[in-house]
């Protein structure tokens, strides 16, 4: 036969990138639901076609492979949508915390550059007062959920709804390199001034499918199957709402979204829709319990991934008398975030209930593809014994490469090839990670980070302290909230108590330079600070001291 | 302070390599058991020791990266533990399939060149017929189960227990590129020869991980967790078992292996170790249920997935009443195999008999990542209608890249980057692919692939034979057998017959040229081959003939 010879190549090299996670919902599960609050019902073909004209119309708009594409809003299909179509292009989807104290937006905004910015009407008065700072902003286009005519002095390019209206249904989403940069959000940091943390499509598919077996393949209390409804009680800004969308698209799940935050609203969803499967902070978890109209709740059979901090022991209990299936997972902004996830082992519906407690609450035991030691200070793994605690250390195929345009601050993350989480802990002998505390100035609450060291150093302002120490101490609504010790001036010590430190604080927050979340619980007034040997402050000893404090 | 700038690189970029599939079982299952027969049972402590030890004797034995290591052997702990110390070598395992015709088995072994072979002293034999085309084998292994002495004419260097037993515990695994090929193994093809597919250490960990959330994160009643107890009844030399002693490694779970065939001993172990996820070709799971001693065997609550052929609806309908949950899944040599499931859609208990088992014995619907289209001569896909029939062409990050060192067979394998299965198919509207014939003159009985082309030619070389075809007819005990047409020439008529060609076709089994299951089991003498518009035999309506010429 007269063929040309068979050449290398030929053959199809797969890149592993976000389009590929569209297929298989759209051969399993196209007539499956979409719900955004009343306000919108769709299938997964219409958001086939929706990811599609969005693609449309942010080219219309000079979107191209590269460009960054900004977005600030609630959570929402808009969310899912964009998870998908920015990425998809070859853009960048970069994702603006606007629980940030203003001035931290501001620098994500101003750090990020985004050439379009998808913003809810609702947040335009805060860019109106940072306008200063959106010089490589070209474009807006503003979501309106309640069609009500929108009144702002910025210069908005078009409406989130409209653009998809009126943009062709079928946009050639090529194939792109697979280590092509996918998505951008920004932690808040030890230094104060949030980083950026970034990950490719290559990154983003491997987390989904891990994801999909760590919650699928192991027997456990809380699976995640393609017959679960799921409702996100995750910020969608923060770690791509824990992963989570990616994973329920690819499966064909249905998807409930809540927009912004709203008790009753979320309660009503969870009744209409029978919600099974939901991912939150403890915080929203102690909401929900105590909530008055929760008892008019059915929760029982509901699994719930808890995230962000740590689960504390009683309320992981008072969710179970609730009937709701509760495991913990561990995971950070670095790392996309899916670390571990706290399965029981098998036989564990004959634990006693202690035991049971302690696994479920743990950190868990790593996700296929993640190794994680627990290291002492020259990197050497720790034994698996249950108390040798060192720093934890992971690698998986999802980490960020560094902090976004910031080899300052990128330098200490990662360190003979491993990333350094800036949390203590240890492993016990049946594999479970726990977390002991923290070496970064961080302190978690509520899902958010706070800079212990900031606060610190705005404490310090006061004319009538002579040291300081911010620390997180346990709080099973906050997970961590800050608290500061300080050692006075011997001139001020008769002047100066907690109430003058709080309205001294209180300040700063009405000015906007931290958020008011950042405020610290307590002032204790001490004689001196704790120090370890190498003049570090020693938080363990701080903690025990507060902890007997507040016990006596 | 004083440290060198930050630079990029500096961060872990993680390879898809197959040692990290070993990472997860050892923290979450290192007690778990493997289990071979009667005769070991160890936990995957140990199994990774062993997988250590065996690099270290390989290694003690000249086997440097880039090398490649022969296995023969029957189902068992020796696959599934140089499915992992090889390919993490950086050597390539290349699997024999001593099924094969004796011709075609010396073929392979002396395409593949394995510098080292390890082989069950049952084949030893085998080998010393073919000792011309051991050119390339150094060192020989022998696997002696019974400890009985080896008598051989071969040079063999040490055996594999005590290979195992000798070597250092700690194997220094070094990363290695993702796309090093891992594994080889031979699949029978049209031209008679057999044909090599290969695959990277990147294309074996994304296969694990879609077979994982194909068969843990769909609804379905046929799925796979860390808690099932697994026993493979598909070979090990083909398709790396289907893929799944990968999984179950991966997920932790209790692995039986059943050695050399002896449905007794199968029957044994499925008792005492309460076998409850399997997977076989249907051949097997007719043997199974037509044995007198299944009848004492409980089997029901046993998932089985049923793969290598068509899954004919009436034996479906007996195993389902025998309490067995079934599915059928479709793969190929040519994709490491994993294409489809035939999960049941949501509302599956509901459906009408009939209808369920449409579904569970369709070819299913493509797992997470593959991309799966019926396309027309031109190349353009068929609507999903339900008749429109068309080649069935796939896209997975796990389809061999050509057949190994074979350029002129792998040029019809890809076109337009889309790999040609050769198989003849349509969609139905809920998506399910359903398989109606083949393209390629290739039969697939009990497992094994039979070259239509290659009997046809056999069946030519009768002095008698006008015209012949060979064509494969639906068995519901081999999925297919093969079945001869012939034509006549008018001079012949009276003194060629069924039996003469039947002596005549065993001659070439007798010695070795075909394999004895490769015999047709019929010969029709007709008055013409039909033909389709371009010359080519109409298989279609050959069938139809066959079909209503024996229902008469």
């Amino acid at each position: 036969m007269n063929r040309p010879p068979y050449t290398a190549g030929i053959h199809y090299e797969y890149p592993l990138i976000i389009k590929k996670l569209l297929r298989t919902p759209l051969r399993y599960a196209r007539e499956q639901e979409i719900v955004f609050r009343d306000a919108r019902r769709y299938n997964y073909g219409k958001l086939h076609e929706r990811i599609n004209r969005i693609a449309c119309g942010l080219d219309a708009l000079g979107v191209k492979h590269g460009d960054v594409v900004g977005l600030i809003d609630y959570n929402s299909h808009r969310f899912l949508e964009c998870y998908f179509a920015v990425p998809m292009m070859g853009a960048t989807l970069v994702m603006f915390n606007w629980r940030f104290a203003l001035e931290e937006f501001e620098y994500t905004i101003s750090h990020a550059k985004p050439k379009v910015l998808i913003v809810n009407a609702d947040f335009l008065p805060l860019l109106e007062k940072i306008s200063d700072s959106l010089g490589a902003v070209e474009k807006i286009i503003v979501i309106v959920d309640d069609g009500a005519a929108v009144d702002t002095s910025m210069s908005v390019e078009t409406e989130y709804e409209d653009m998809i209206e009126r943009s062709f249904r079928s946009y050639d989403f090529k194939d792109i390199d697979e280590n092509t940069t996918a998505t951008l959000y920004y932690t808040a940091g030890t230094t104060g001034l949030p980083k950026g943390v970034y990950f490719s499509h290559r990154q983003i598919v491997l987390h989904t499918l891990s994801l999909a077996i760590t919650l699928g393949s192991f027997a456990s209390n809380v699976q995640f199957r393609s017959d679960d409804v799921f409702l996100p009680l995750t910020s969608m800004w923060n770690e791509h709402g824990w992963g989570m969308p990616y994973l329920a698209t690819l499966l064909g799940v249905k998807q409930v979204y809540s927009g912004k935050y709203d008790v009753e609203c979320i309660f009503d969803l969870f009744k209409k829709h029978r919600i099974t499967f939901s991912c939150c902070i403890p915080t929203i978890l102690h909401m929900i319990l105590s909530h008055p109209l929760s008892k008019d709740l059915d929760l029982s059979g509901l699994k719930l991934m808890i995230v962000g901090a740590r689960l504390e022991r009683g309320l992981a209990k008072a969710a179970m008398e609730r009937g709701i299936e509760v495991v913990s997972a561990f995971g950070m902004s670095e790392s996309c975030p899916l670390i571990s996830v706290a399965h029981p082992r098998p036989g564990f519906e004959e634990l006693a209930p202690e035991r049971k407690l302690d696994m479920v609450t743990s950190a868990g035991k790593p996700s296929p593809l993640v190794e994680l030691e627990v290291v002492d200070p020259l990197g050497h793994p720790h034994p698996y014994d249950g108390h040798s605690i060192g720093q934890i250390v992971i690698r998986s195929p999802w980490l960020t490469r560094g902090y976004y345009n910031d080899p300052e601050k990128s330098y200490d993350l990662w360190q003979d090839r491993w990333m350094y989480s800036g949390d203590l802990g240890y492993i016990d002998s049946e594999g479970y990670l726990h977390i002991t505390e923290r070496t970064k100035d961080v302190i978690k609450s509520g899902g958010e980070w706070i800079s212990a060291l900031r606060i610190e150093n705005l404490v310090r302002r006061h004319k009538g302290i002579h040291d300081a120490a911010v620390v997180g101490v346990p709080s099973e609504k906050w997970g961590e909230r800050p608290v500061v010790l300080a050692v006075l001036k011997p001139e001020y010590a008769e002047t100066v108590n907690e109430d003058k430190l709080r309205d001294f604080m209180r300040k700063f927050a009405d000015s906007g330079e931290i958020p008011k979340f950042s405020l610290p619980d307590r002032y204790v007034i001490v004689p001196e600070i704790p120090k370890t040997g190498v003049k570090k402050i020693d938080i363990r000893k701080i903690k025990k001291t507060l902890e007997s404090d507040s016990g006596s």
